[in-house]
C-alpha cells in the first residue's frame, strides 16, 4: 500500500487526514499546493476537482471523511460494531460540516466580501459551541468517543478541534473531556513530533489575521 | 427495530432517506415539520438542532449520509468490500455536498437575497454537471454504482438525481447509465408507489418558482 496526500498549503480539511495518517504510523508522501499560485492550474489533475486527495496505490480517493474512515478501517483503528461506528460517524460529519462555513469565510475573505466572511465565521462559532457539548456527552470514561480504545474518530476530531479552537478558544471552555481528548491525541509521539515540524499557518488562514 | 423519520415538509435531504427506507421495505413512521410555522419552535427537540433525524428504537440519529449508510449496512443492502464501499461513499458525499449549495440558496431566497440565491444555484448546477460524469464512469454493466447488485448507494443517488434534475434537467443529458440507474430505482414498486402518493413540492422549494 502506498499513500500520497495532495492538499493545499493549508491546515483546513487536510490536517485531519495528516493526523490520521500519522496516528496510524503508515508511511506517506505529501505535496502542498499553493492556493494562490498553483491551485487553479492544477485543479484539473484531480478527478473531482477538489482536495484533499489521498492517492491509494496511485488511485485518487477524495472526500475528507471518506478518506479518514477508510484509513481507520483498513488499518484497524476503528470500532467494528455498526451502531457504535454510526454514532461516531454522526459526530465526525457534524464537525466536518463546520468546515463548509470556514471554507465560505475563506473564499469570502479572498473576494473581500466582509459581510459574508463575518456571517460564515459567526455561524461556525455558534455551531461549534453547540456540537462540542454533544461530543462531550459521547466521550467514555476511557477518554474516547464511544469507545474503550482510541479510534481514527478521536484523531480526526482532535485535529479539527485543535484548528477550530485556534479561531475560537471558547469552544473548549467547560468541556473537560473534549479538551482532554484533544490533548491526549496531541501527546501521541507521532502527533507531538508533527506539531513541532509542521509549517506555520498560511497567512490566508492564520487566525491572527483572519478574524 | 422501530424507525421514525422527522424532517421538514420538503424533499431536500429527507427524500434520500425516505427512498432508502422504502427500498429496504422496512416499516417506518414519518412526521413532516412545517418550515415556516413549526420548525423554529421544534428545533430544540432535536439533539443536533437539525433534521433529517431517524429515530432508531427511540434514539435520534442525524446526518443524511450516516443515516442512509447505517440503514443500508444494517439491512444488508450494501457492498461489504471496504474499498468498494469507500469508492461508493465518495460519490455519495459528492452528491450530498451539493445539498449545501441548495440549502444556502433556499435560505437566501427566504431572506430575499437574490444574489446569494443565484450564485449558490449556479454553483450547484456547475458542480452537478461535473460530478454526474464521474458517477457515469462508476456504473457497472449491471447498472449499479461499483456493484453487481443494487445497494443503498444507488437508491440514495437516484433520490438526489430525481430532485436535482427537476431544477436542472441538463444534468442528465449524455449520461445514459446515470439516467437508467435513476429510472431503475424509480421503477421499483415501492418507489413507484411512493412517487404517486408523496406530497407535491413545497412552494418554498418547487423548481417552478425557485429558479
Amino acid at each position: 500500500m502506498t499513500y500520497h496526500l495532495a492538499y493545499m498549503n493549508l491546515r483546513g480539511r487536510g490536517e485531519p487526514v495528516r493526523w490520521v495518517l500519522k496516528a496510524l504510523d503508515v508511511s506517506f508522501t505529501e505535496e502542498r499546493i499553493d492556493v494562490l499560485t498553483q491551485w487553479l492550474s492544477r485543479k484539473n489533475e484531480f478527478e473531482w476537482g477538489q482536495t484533499p486527495v489521498l492517492m491509494v496505490d496511485g488511485v485518487q480517493l477524495h472526500q475528507t471523511t471518506t478518506i479518514c474512515r477508510y484509513l481507520g478501517e483498513k488499518h484497524h483503528l476503528a470500532s467494528t460494531d455498526l451502531w457504535n461506528a454510526t454514532r461516531q460517524q454522526e459526530v465526525v460529519e457534524a464537525f466536518h460540516d463546520v468546515s463548509f462555513d470556514f471554507s465560505l469565510a475563506f473564499t469570502a475573505r479572498i473576494k473581500q466580501d466582509e459581510t459574508l466572511k463575518n456571517n460564515s465565521l459567526e455561524k461556525a462559532r455558534k455551531r461549534l459551541l453547540e456540537i462540542v457539548l454533544i461530543l462531550e456527552s459521547r466521550i467514555t470514561d476511557q477518554g474516547w468517543v464511544l469507545s474503550h480504545d482510541m479510534t481514527w474518530v478521536d484523531v480526526f476530531l482532535a485535529a479539527y478541534l485543535e484548528s477550530y479552537s485556534a479561531y475560537f478558544p471558547e469552544i473548549l471552555e467547560g468541556v473537560s473531556k473534549t479538551q482532554a481528548l484533544m490533548e491526549c491525541v496531541m501527546a501521541l509521539p507521532v502527533i507531538k513530533a508533527w506539531l513541532k515540524i509542521r509549517p506555520h499557518w498560511s497567512s490566508l488562514e492564520d487566525p491572527q489575521n483572519f478574524l
